[in-house]
C-alpha cells in the first residue's frame, strides 16, 4: 500500500495511491497518519477496510497537492556518512558505528513543495536518503528483530547549509533543521512492499543533470543495523523517521562545490518509492 | 500563572497552580497545552477564563503525578557551554556564538518522574537549566523583539550521558536523547511572572550536597540572544522549548568526575520555577 496525505498546506487529509497511480481519500476511515496510526495497527486494518470500501472512496485529482505522508513525529534521527564515496568526498573518514543527528521536524514540508534558501545562505545542498518510518515502538531491538519495527519506507531529501552545518561553531543543527530542508514523500511504501531496503537504486538531478545515482546496497550500516543501533540510545515511537544517508555526488564533494540557487529544479528518486521535485525560492 | 499538567502518564490533563499552592483542573476550558493553545493567545484567554470561573475548578489533590506542563513539542533546542566555568569545567573553549544540539522530545517526562540510567551507561549526568517555552512562532526575530515571542519559562534537567554524547562517533544526540532524560517542571510560568529571566538563582543537589549554585546573569549569551539566534536558522513554533545551558557543577567537571547510580536522589531549582526532584533507577 502506498499511503500520501494531499490538501493544501496544514489540511492535508490521508489517502491512498494505488497501482494504477490513482489517489484515493480515506479520510472517512483514518483520522492522520501519525504515532496512534502506526502504532496501532493502522496499515493492517485501513488494509482490511479497503478491500471492503475501495469502491466508496473519492478520488483526488493528480494535481492536488502533496504533503508530507505523514503529520510531524516526534523525531527525525538521520544517519550521517553512511556511504564510503560520500563520507570520502566530504573530507570524513569512514565511520566506526552509525553517526547519527536530529534533525528538527519543524522543516517537513510536502514532496514538491518549493525548497527555501534561507538568508545568509551561500551553501545550500542537497541529499537523496532512503527514509525509513517507524511502526513499532522500539527500544534496544536486536538486529534480527529490527525490520519488525518498520511500518514502511519513503523518499526524504536532506537539504543541508554547510556553512551553517560545518563552519559555525558547535553541532550540525544549525545547517540541518531550517525550514522547508525535509522534503518527505511522494508517499510511505508500507513494508511489505519493499522486497529488500537495502537494495534500493536511489539518485538526484539538478536542473536535469544526474549528480547523485547509486544504490543502497552501499549502505556502511544497513537498515537493520540502523535501527537497532539507534534504539539502543532512545525509544524509536511509532512515525518517527530514520533518514539512513546520502551517497556520493552532493554540492560539497564537487570542486569547485555547487550549490542551489533561486530558479533551480531538483529531482529525486528511489526505486519503488517514486519521485519528488522541488523548486528553489530564495527567502524574501 | 503558573501552568501545570496532572494525571499518570499519557493521561495527563491540563491544570493551572494558584499563588497559593492550590492545584485547579481547568481541562473543562482548555484541551491542552499544545502547540494550539501557545499559538492561539491561549495564556490571555485562560487566564479571562479563570477570572471568572477558578471558584467552580475542581481542586487536585497535591499528591497526584505531574507530567511535563506542556505536551510533546516540535522540538527541544538546545544551547551547550553557555556559561563560561561550564565550558572550562568540560574542558571546551567559550564560544562566540551559540552552540546549538537537539534533544529528543521523546525524552520529555514530568518533573519527579524516575530517571532511568540507559543499559551500557556509566556516565549519566545532571545539568540544571532555565528552558524557554515559545509562545509565537519565531522567524529572524530581533533581540529587541525576541521576548515577544517568549509564552514562559521552566525548569528543566537536561541529563546527559557523557560516554555516549562525546566518546561516541558523531553528534551529541546519542547522549542527550534518552528516554527520561528530559524532566520538565513543576509549572510553566508565564513570562509575566519572571521579571528577568538572565537574573535567575539556579542550583542542583545530588544526595542533599549542592553541587551546582549560579545565577543566568553568568550566561554567555542572554534569552534574548539565544531566541534570536535560533530563529535565523529555523523557525521555532509555539510550545516548542529553548533550554538554555547549564552552569559548572556537572559531574563531568569533578576529579575524579561524579556520575548518577541506582538510588541516588536528584533536586534542582530555578528562583521563581520551582523545584524538582528525580529518583535514578538502572534501566532493566
Amino acid at each position: 500500500m502506498k499511503l500520501i496525505r494531499f490538501g493544501s498546506i496544514g489540511a492535508e487529509k490521508p489517502g491512498v495511491q494505488l497501482d494504477n497511480g490513482t489517489r484515493l481519500d480515506v479520510s472517512e476511515f483514518v483520522p492522520e497518519y501519525n504515532e496512534d496510526f502506526f502504532g496501532g495497527d493502522g496499515i493492517e486494518k485501513l488494509a482490511e477496510w479497503l478491500e471492503r470500501n475501495e469502491r466508496n472512496c473519492p478520488v483526488i485529482s493528480n494535481d492536488v497537492r502533496l504533503g508530507s505522508p505523514l503529520v510531524r513525529p516526534s523525531k527525525i534521527v538521520c544517519v550521517g556518512l553512511n556511504y564510503a564515496k560520500h563520507a570520502a568526498e566530504s573530507g570524513m573518514a569512514i565511520p566506526k558505528e552509525p553517526v547519527l543527528f536530529f534533525k528538527s521536524t519543524s522543516a517537513i514540508v510536502g514532496p514538491n513543495d518549493d525548497v527555501i534558501i534561507p538568508k545568509n545562505s551561500e551553501k545550500t545542498d542537497w541529499e537523496v536518503e532512503l527514509a525509513v518510518v517507524i511502526g513499532k515502538k522500539a527500544s534496544y531491538v536486536e538486529e534480527k528483530n529490527a525490520l519488525d519495527h518498520v511500518a514502511g519506507y519513503v523518499l526524504h531529501n536532506d537539504y543541508s547549509e554547510r556553512a551553517f552545518q560545518i563552519e559555525k561553531e558547535g553541532q550540525w543543527c544549525k545547517g540541518k533543521g531550517c525550514d522547508t530542508f525535509a522534503p518527505i514523500g511522494p508517499f510511505i511504501a508500507t513494508a511489505d512492499e519493499i522486497k529488500n531496503p537495502n537494495d534500493l537504486d536511489l539518485w538526484l538531478k539538478l536542473n536535469g543533470e544526474t549528480l547523485q545515482d547509486s544504490n543502497t546496497s552501499d549502505f556502511i550500516f544497513n537498515v537493520q543495523e540502523v535501527v537497532s543501533y539507534i534504539s539502543q540510545y532512545m525509544t524509536l515511537l511509532p512515525g518517527d523517521i530514520i533518514s539512513t544517508g546520502t551517497p556520493s555526488g552532493v554540492g560539497l564533494g564537487f570542486n569547485p562545490p555547487k550549490y542551489i540557487k533561486e530558479g533551480d529544479v531538483v529531482e529525486l528518486g528511489i526505486e519503488g518509492l517514486g519521485s519528488s521535485k522541488q523548486h528553489v525560492k530564495a527567502y524574501k
